[in-house]
């Protein structure tokens, strides 16, 4: 179905309010393509731009999201890889190939990356233009509301694959929210045994439910149940996605000889760290952002081999005009997964 | 020549004394080595001895000396790779062999290490049994008052190692003390561009004898001159050997995408740091302690190969007699170098 009349699209327009607009599609140029958004989920990243704290980055009048799926509606000039129809998730990195770290090989973190959908515009909207280079194909049988946990499953993927994650090793994740979850279902699926760190009981018994050991630090020491439960050994690989201070300390007194830390979480502050762990144990600590293009494909196949395990992740499925109800909502309720967001009538 | 009479032992009594004793040399028993100790340098952990910080380790009447080189005495029973008279130096880890770091192979950093000059008498004095897996041969070619200067080396090798640093990389190292210095060296041995950033003139004015590019970062903005001087790249390899925050905020700051940062320096605060940058530049940290035997092995080799260099390292040479000044000048003195301590007297 080709667009003509005016489309729906819901624009941040700061203050943590969010206003329904219709736009008219336009014809993408030379290299990009139009998408019919299907689906796009809530990040934890849209959230920060709701509660105002990304302002001076994405101004009072943009369309955010980018944890989407949906399908190709035009081509433009020069794209000869993708046709109408093809259904597709977007990558939504910008990468301008010229800055140090673009030239070294490390686009996904290039030093003036654009992210699509918070320094442009993104998926909460009916249709979307995205240059061409950035679709990663979806496979026949996986729904496109599945398909929306692409993005949040590359994320995990890459935390995973930046962790050196392996058979039989013992990983703890801190922190049991969505990317979390994730991070400790590609782990498990990477052959490791998992522990989730978790305070919030409704977490905790979702990660017991997905097979993972669970541990509370309000309820029960986890350095001495950890060590308890590795013979003195401690974790692996520990992934730090709480982004607070206790997971700081946690990381580093669970953390083997050898251990690898994976920086997941976004630390706005700057927290005390337990140094001299990092000497004493020759602890390794890498710091993992967004995705490279094998991550895409790793988190496609992962998505596609996990069907039902990705519906749980599915708290609730709203419409755009439930926009502003559904971040409320997710603001005031630690206890929710994944919220997704219908974004065009065809969604299916 | 082997021992009968007594002879020279001084021993850490705390306090920030030491006490010249004379100790009746012991057979080696199965396993063992009689050192006759050539030179032992002074560590910054000896003067952390020496202020008082160990002692509920060290307890107050302990041997210490570790940086040390000799010759082989008298050997025990089994010892069949070792003839009196072979020069040596010693590799001062003991490990259990039966700990979980040990089984994974990681021996020097055992979860039971006994560290030979700590944790046992070590190398004050003139005659030292150690057990004869510890013993690394020195090159005809390398008078023994610079093999002595090979532990601390092995040190620096197994840092750059660690931060697996490439011939044309730019590496920065923070702190021109002794061990800073060597892994400015090795680093540069290793095809680096190498910057020293140090507060002090007079190792600064070293730094740049041996050919470094340096910073006083008292004098200019490091991260500015750094950023300038790499492109906007930054750092591929930043050691941290300062052990202070003005150091963990500049490895950070300076540190390039995917850049790795070596925590060398013994950080017994708990510093703060930023987080964020691992997250966004990916950075990889990876902590470093003592070394493996093939560190020993490209020690040797590099004090062999680089025997002015190593001269100047030299600040000074005194006897046992005055090892009590010996550290207690050190202590007052941040200039120093390396300070040796001739322990028997056919040293040479």
């Amino acid at each position: 179905m080709s667009a003509t009349a005016a489309q729906p699209a819901v624009y941040y327009t700061g203050n943590k309010q969010f206003s329904l607009e219709r736009v008219t599609p336009v014809e993408p140029v030379a290299g990009e393509v139009r998408i019919e958004v299907a689906y796009c989920g809530i990040c934890g990243t849209d959230l920060h731009v709701y509660l105002g704290h990304m302002d001076p980055r994405i101004g009072d009048h943009r369309v955010i999201g980018h944890e989407m799926s949906g399908t190709v509606d035009a081509v433009g000039e020069g794209v000869d890889d993708w046709r109408v129809g093809d259904r597709i998730v977007v990558r939504p990195l910008d990468a301008c190939g010229e800055c140090p770290s673009c030239r070294r090989g490390y686009r996904h973190v290039c030093q003036k990356l654009k992210f699509l959908g918070l320094d442009t515009d993104g998926a909460f909207q009916a249709y979307w233009n995205v240059p061409a280079h950035t679709l990663h194909a979806v496979p026949d049988t996986l729904p496109l509301d599945l398909a929306a946990l692409i993005e949040p499953a590359a994320v995990a993927a890459h935390d995973v694959r930046r962790g050196r994650v392996a058979l039989g090793e013992d990983v703890l994740v801190i922190g049991g929210g969505p990317i979390g979850m994730l991070v400790a279902l590609v782990a498990q699926g990477a052959g490791a045994n998992v522990t989730v760190s978790e305070i919030n009981e409704h977490r905790l018994a979702m990660a017991e439910a997905f097979g993972f050991a669970t541990l509370n630090p309000k309820l029960a020491d986890p350095v001495e149940t950890i060590m308890a439960s590795t013979g003195g050994k401690g974790m692996d690989v520990v992934f730090e996605v709480s982004g607070t201070q206790p997971g700081v300390d946690l990381m580093t007194a669970v953390s083997a000889t050898r251990g690898r830390i994976v920086m997941v979480a976004i630390h706005a502050s700057k927290p005390s760290i337990d140094l001299f762990q990092f000497f004493w144990k020759e602890i390794e600590m890498l710091g993992a952002r967004v995705y490279e293009p094998e991550d895409y494909d790793a988190a496609i196949r992962f998505v596609a081999a996990n069907t039902d395990t990705a519906r749980l992740l599915i708290t609730s499925v709203k419409s755009l005009e439930d926009l502003q109800a559904a971040f409320e909502e997710l603001a005031g309720n630690p206890e929710s997964m994944k919220t997704l967001i219908q974004c065009s009538e065809t969604a299916r």
